[in-house]
């Protein structure tokens, strides 16, 4: 427990709450007590006495004087506000200071951290409110005790502070919750709390006694009357100058003396055993009555409570999440219509409901908003929620439906089985929604809403991305040229300029000096030799591995001469953009787990070799620190919600071939705090099993320590029966009769080979596995039934089929429930292959035990690749395939679960940052081109309503 | 007036109030009266009489009962929501209409318009909280009565009423407020109003006399409490049951009779005279009373209250704007440490001050927040603001600070002045940011906070046309690619799909065949022929102007080639790439003045043109959907503000010299209406007033209507000096002497060219001018009277001297008095040229008016361009001069007023989206380069406090 009181002299300007500027970050972490202790149960032991004051008659209360004992389990905060020296309130000298003394006093005693803010003495209503919106927004201020001169107590002013900081119940909010006698959020005003105490010690029962409340007016004397009445008293209100005076005073079993006039009420008029209490400030009150402690005691008990409602509101509870209702329509409409026909819940809205605070939320716009990590630092010690990925099996070219199976699956989890839930899903790139993909927030009645802002530029990540990358790549190509230009002696006056005489290394080329192993600081001090080797990146221009990006789908990109402008003085190179997503700043976003690991990451990303053969990374080229701050923002999650009202993480969309393509990490740690013990988040792989979920175990989980419990896995009858045999599936082209018919020996065909393959592969890492078959209208009861029938043959834990589609979450009630059950059998994860084995141990593993591979075969190119990255120190980092999606193997054509085959390595690359080798087993094509009709022909913008349409 | 009754038969679903979907768009400017017509007075001329009901005594109170007559000039709307039969509320059939009919008609004859919502049955509270807050989203509902089964009005249900519309006076804080006695904000419950209303007829004066009320308990009995004994009267309250009743009801001049218990008073109890008003229900009371058409009286007067209060928000008022106090320290500290230590209002807080509505305010974060066009239809008959343009004179290299004059000026004038002002400023390009120039949000204590945000993705604007312009780029290529190896029946084939058996053209389509002249609309009529037309755009590959773009200063991709990959076929040509900021997009964004005026600049957009010579466009390639709806959100500006709180909208960013250089018309004409009649919009115009004042008035003036009514004319010693004959300045360099030491000489020959010249350009537009001279530490007392001394000799309005870098708002008083006093002075603006004249002549009226040339001169390719522009019917368009901002003629290095030149017109092009033409004096490089030593050396991200430090 911490006692820390903040002093300061009279007339000082005023004393700031700890560090200015840095409220937030990192104190909530000191300041909150760990989970589980905060049974914040608050035993008020005590009363004081009360004493007269002036020439009123003698009280004929006098309890003894006790301790004010409170249990408490940690710090809370009270601040009090006054003004210094401020004549008007204080008529005697010192007696304002009793107050205080008092109220430090016995916040002190349970451990309360005050600190006192002065104000100036002729300081302005709009500084005073200045001050407490500062409050307001301090999560450490849990009351505020507002000790100014009645004539500071505008209306503006009192309303000014947070309802659920006003410990002293005097805003309007907190005053009709008294009146209305709803006590469970406001405040009873501490005094009224005193009086009434003090009635009961001394009446009890109250029930039909008569109280008398003299000389008062205003909302103080009304809570009194509130509280009297409502504990069965009658209460008599009177005046001083009032003729009844003497018959009312005569009736009561006790008085309250309201304000301070200066009238005598001779004795005799009082009932025998009749209590008397008085009081003359409004908020404030003598410190010479005991009434006084007793103020004090209430006041710093509802600061208690205060804390510990706050403290309430950050624990772990079942949300309650307002379901947006759905009435699907047949046949089901497009996406957009879907998605245009429900209002999405403000953004704020579903924070709230979830348990976010308004400072970790970052609204963009209505509809989305970005989440601070800082959540992770407040809910730290929250046990996480249930893990569940949703892989697929090997699919057609045209998509099996995971990302509206992970839809469904938290619409249904939360809409219909009110469990806590979350999704987690990929951003996707803005390119090929123009191209020939439209969007990806999920499709029919299990979406993401609205659809529009999820494909289109969402909270500006990928631009941030494309930023990011270009900067380097900008960086890249200029410090070529002005290596080529410039004698090493000119390099360094301008990388090292002197700045009014003084020449200095920024922290960045520090790093780099490091690295070098040059430990000097003063730029003066380094030899001729090390200065070269300090300006000279040498960046061998065959050997730059730093491709730039857009978020274009723009085939005649793939190759291109840059340089060629006479400015460039002759430095042409071939290069080439890829597509936003397949950045490698892309990867590290999604593997990430704080701002200061993206900028270590960021830092390390190699662009190239120089020409004796170091990697060069993005910090020798001096451009880390504003990578970091380029992708500030990005690296927070951004919240929406699914077409029932689920909450929904949309963040990071790395390419699933020569990335891992998975969201992000952060996402999942934020969702699985936010969603509790009991809760579940539902993140998907990208691919099928065989990539996706092989790159989310060995790779994303290895780097976030997240264990998963359930895998879901995602089948169709159409994909079942291609694997069993089927014809061709291609996009475009007609289906053939086969997928349209009933055929079951093609569909025990494929069950018995790629998806009994695929569940293998979940439970080689020691997860169980549910399979969802995502149902489509041409499907038969006897084909459905029988791939659930198989499914569990071969080890699922359970297999359902699921009409989120057609129906949204009810449709997925049947997969949600067997979800829940599965995530309560025990899981065993386990990783594939140690990361200490060799590089070539490390691809044979993945390619034997997952593809079902006989061996690998390394081409001459990837053996010396894996040399060079050994040598350099790469040797341990996990592997990211580059293989195809559509087969087991690296040949697409092959489908089911081949098997009697090598995998041929065609060459082997490093994302350092990311923190993953990827061999290439094929091309790879990172860059889509728009076919002849792209789907922009159909996009279109209404002027006037703002509705957009053909996006699908 | 209107009365619409919406009814709809009991235990129907709901009604919704009008068009659902689309509440806010066009409704506003329809639903509101003129501005003028506000003068809501409502004048309550009646009173009901009371009946007595069952065995209680008769009432004493007789009123005739009169009509219900309010004088109202408009439309109001008051909604009741209610369940339909619902037996706990209505025990006899049909009272429960009588409520409802007696308020609808009461409504009805002062013209509001009444929705009647039916909730089902059985709904719960979650429904109705949906229900209200719908109702409470909607500005067209001023007040909301809860006719609901008292079972239903939970303290959730009541509190989800916006107190702003809660006409009963149920919600607590409107409790509260009763109870404080703040009645400005809150509403008194009707049926206190009409039981003290008729009290007051019956026993006026009140002051003193006696009510008792009976068998209340709860927030309503204490509201009469409150009400009465504000009064003056005497409030006694008793239970039927109390043993004192008797000798309570013997005193009483006045009874209120609070619930239905069915108790008899003997009405030998009664004194004589006294009067007895009974009621029923809490809110509803029964219609046969006379009292149930008082309260429905008083009801309709709240919501008129309410719907006034609205109203006048909506009206022109002084802003009460909170100012961020300014504490300057000497030495001025960096940009970014001043940015860092304010703390910026929230800006939702800031939106609120100005007068914006919730709804018209999308937040990004706290910081920042666009403000949707919607606004305009809301205040489109208010009287726009003063208009103030912030020019320079020719600048030196360093620049001459019109971006902090801007901003110090509106500081000044809000913080200071407390007039309602604006500044209109251009977001910058995030390149430069990290190249050499650092941050563009003003300097010192004339800022734009927090800078950071200002110069890094703002609201992603820059990444929204950099997105469109790449699409464009990308549709381009893939279009040639496709063109080149497709024959026109498989071109035709796939422009014109047949989805399901059906080939239809989309809108883009169409209106291309329009331009060919082929009004077919079923693409099976179309000829051989047409086909080959319709899908052929057959770019020549030399002729096309559109380049990509990026946000990164990448000189490397000023000249490049394309399709290199062997994917692409051999289709390479040479293009390259332009900071994004230079793209056409840019100038459509700052010229548009509406969503639906920027997509039909995108749509005319030209790219390229045909081998058959003809224009090429945006909507020819099919994309300018798609590009509209990309630019959907940029096309909203940016809310900031000052380091004193002024706010400021930051929006559009185009190059200065390939095009007009100012920021966009709609957040200039958003910020006219905002500031009102008496305020100030102060807008900047880059580079030197020959260039950015001249585009300024025959540009961005023509396509916005509005009419500017100063000019501040920025100079400082520093510039006048070199006009005046001092040594070349440039950046990097240390300053010469002449222009640290006091030189008048100097100084009076720069006022006496340069500044002369540019005095005289604004006076050829007929607008005044004020001269700010900006003033240096080194300039002398001597120096700054003389500028100020000439430049009123040269005809400015007045001169004044400012200090607002190192003073802030406080530095600029001066100036803002003086823009406040010219702004008062009569202006005749008018164009410089009328755009009917022959392009030539265009061109020569601005190089002999503005620049002092004697002629111009025509390269043969300007001269075939021009005949090219004719011939295409853009021979109307007005000019965009391509110029160095160096000098007033085309040659950098000629200093002061030059004369006796003519100017080379190299090349004429045009922007035909934006609408204009723009002849090339000299070259213009539209992609700068990074340094040896970037900015982003010393940028960096401290990743626990989320600092961002190196920014300037």
């Amino acid at each position: 427990m911490k006692l820390a009181f903040i002093r300061s002299a009279y007339g000082s300007l005023r004393v700031h709450p700890a560090r200015p500027g840095s409220r937030l970050s990192g104190l909530s972490r000191r300041c909150l007590p760990p989970v589980g202790a905060t049974d914040s149960r608050v035993i008020l032991r005590t009363v004081s006495a009360t004493s007269s004051s002036g020439t009123r008659p003698k009280l004929t209360v006098d309890f003894r004087k006790q301790d004010y004992l409170f249990l408490l389990n940690s710090l809370y905060h009270q601040i009090c506000m006054r003004f210094s020296q401020c004549a008007c309130f204080v008529p005697k000298a010192g007696e304002d200071d009793d107050v205080l003394q008092i109220n430090k006093k016995m916040a002190g005693k349970i451990g309360l951290n005050v600190t006192h803010i002065c104000l100036t003495k002729g300081c302005s209503e709009d500084e005073i409110v200045e001050e407490l919106l500062k409050l307001n927004d301090d999560p450490r201020v849990h009351g505020v005790f507002l000790h100014l001169p009645s004539t500071s107590l505008t209306s503006r002013v009192l309303n000014a502070l947070k309802p659920e900081k006003d410990v002293d119940g005097v805003t309007d909010l907190n005053m009709g919750r008294l009146v209305r006698g709803d006590l469970s959020k406001g405040f009873v005003p501490p005094i009224a709390s005193a009086v009434l105490d003090l009635l009961e010690k001394h009446d009890a029962p109250l029930e039909g006694k008569t109280v008398l409340l003299v000389g008062g007016e205003g909302p103080l004397c009304l809570a009194l009357q509130c509280l009297t009445e409502r504990s069965g008293m009658v209460a008599l209100k009177s005046h001083w100058n009032s003729n009844v005076l003497q018959r009312q005073v005569m009736q009561a079993d006790a008085m309250v003396l309201l304000d301070g006039a200066n009238v005598d009420v001779p004795p005799s008029w009082i009932r025998p055993g009749a209590a008397i209490i008085c009081y003359e400030h409004t908020f404030g009150l003598s410190s010479k009555s005991g009434l006084g402690y007793l103020t004090a005691a209430y006041r710093t008990h509802n600061v208690v409570r205060s804390c510990s409602r706050w403290l309430k509101e950050q624990q772990y509870q079942p949300w309650h999440l307002h379901s947006l209702k759905l009435q699907p329509l047949t046949p089901v409409p497009s996406d957009i219509e879907i998605s245009r026909a429900q209002t999405p819940k403000p953004v704020t809205q579903l924070a709230e409901e979830i348990g976010l605070l308004p400072e970790e939320l970052e609204a963009y716009g209505r509809n989305k908003a970005k989440v601070r990590l800082s959540l992770l630092d407040r809910l730290h010690s929250q046990p996480d929620g249930k893990y569940v990925l949703v892989a697929g099996i090997t699919p057609t070219p045209l998509g099996e439906g995971k990302s509206t199976v992970t839809i469904g699956l938290v619409q249904a989890m939360s809409a219909h089985l009110k469990h806590n839930s979350f999704a987690c899903l990929r951003q996707p790139s803005q390119g090929p929604t123009f191209g020939v993909k439209g969007g990806a927030a999920g499709g029919g009645y299990a979406q993401v809403i609205p659809m529009e802002e999820f494909n289109l530029h969402l909270t500006g990540d990928i631009h941030a991305i494309t930023a990011a990358n270009n900067l380097v790549a900008a960086a890249i190509d200029a410090r070529m040229l002005h290596e080529a230009t410039q004698s090493d002696k000119a390099l360094f006056n301008r990388l090292v300029p002197s700045v009014n005489g003084v020449r200095r290394f920024s922290p960045i080329q520090i790093s780099r000096l490091r690295r070098l192993g040059i430990f000097k600081t003063d730029p003066a001090a380094l030899s001729m030799q090390e200065i070269s080797t300090f300006v000279r990146l040498d960046l061998d221009p065959s050997k730059i591995t730093w491709q730039r990006v857009v978020d274009t789908n723009d085939r005649f990109l793939r190759k291109i001469t840059v340089g060629q402008a006479s400015t460039e003085k002759g430095q042409i190179r071939e290069t080439g953009f890829d597509i936003a997503v397949a950045s490698e700043i892309m990867a590290i976003l999604a593997l990430a787990d704080s701002l200061e690991d993206m900028k270590n990451r960021l830092a390390r990303m190699v662009v190239g070799t120089s020409r004796s053969g170091q990697p060069v990374t993005a910090e020798d080229l001096g451009v880390s620190g504003a990578l970091a701050v380029l992708m500030k923002d990005a690296i927070k999650p951004t919240l929406m919600q699914t077409l029932e009202g689920s909450p929904v993480f949309v963040h990071a969309g790395p390419f699933a071939n020569i990335a891992h393509g998975n969201s992000s990490v952060l996402a999942d740690k934020l969702a699985l705090k936010l969603v509790g013990r009991d809760g579940f988040v539902v993140t998907e792989a990208g691919f099928g099993a065989d990539i996706g979920m092989e790159k989310f175990f060995n790779i994303k989980c290895r780097a976030s320590g997240l264990r998963p419990n359930v895998v879901v896995l995602v089948a169709t009858v159409r994909a079942l029966k291609m694997h069993g045999g089927g014809p061709n599936v291609s996009a475009g082209a007609p289906l053939p009769r086969e997928y349209i018919d009933e055929n079951l020996s093609l569909v025990a065909g494929g069950c018995r080979s790629n998806l009994k393959k695929q569940i293998q592969i979940a439970h080689l890492f020691g997860v169980p596995v549910v399979v969802a078959l995502n149902v489509f209208k041409t499907d038969t009861q006897a084909e459905i039934d029988l791939v659930c029938q198989i499914a569990k043959e071969c080890g699922a834990s359970d297999a359902v089929p699921c009409h989120h589609w057609a129906q949204g979450g009810r449709g997925s009630v049947e997969l949600a429930k067997a979800v829940d059950e599965a995530a309560n059998r025990p899981s065993n994860f386990q990783f594939l292959y140690n990361t200490e084995m060799p590089i070539v141990e490390k691809i044979r593993t993945i390619a034997r035990k997952v593809y079902g591979a006989d061996d690998v075969e390394l081409s001459p190119e990837a053996k010396s690749k894996i040399d060079y990255y050994n040598q350099q120190g790469y040797g341990s980092l996990p592997i990211c395939m580059a293989k195809t999606h559509l087969s087991l193997s690296h040949m697409p054509e092959k489908k089911g679960a081949p098997t009697g085959f090598v995998l041929p390595i065609r060459d082997v690359r490093a994302s350092v940052g990311a923190g993953f080798i990827y061999p290439l087993v094929g091309t790879m094509s990172t860059m889509p081109g728009l076919p002849t009709r792209p789907c922009f022909y159909d996009i279109d913008l209404d002027p006037v309503t703002e509705e957009i349409t053909g996006l699908f």
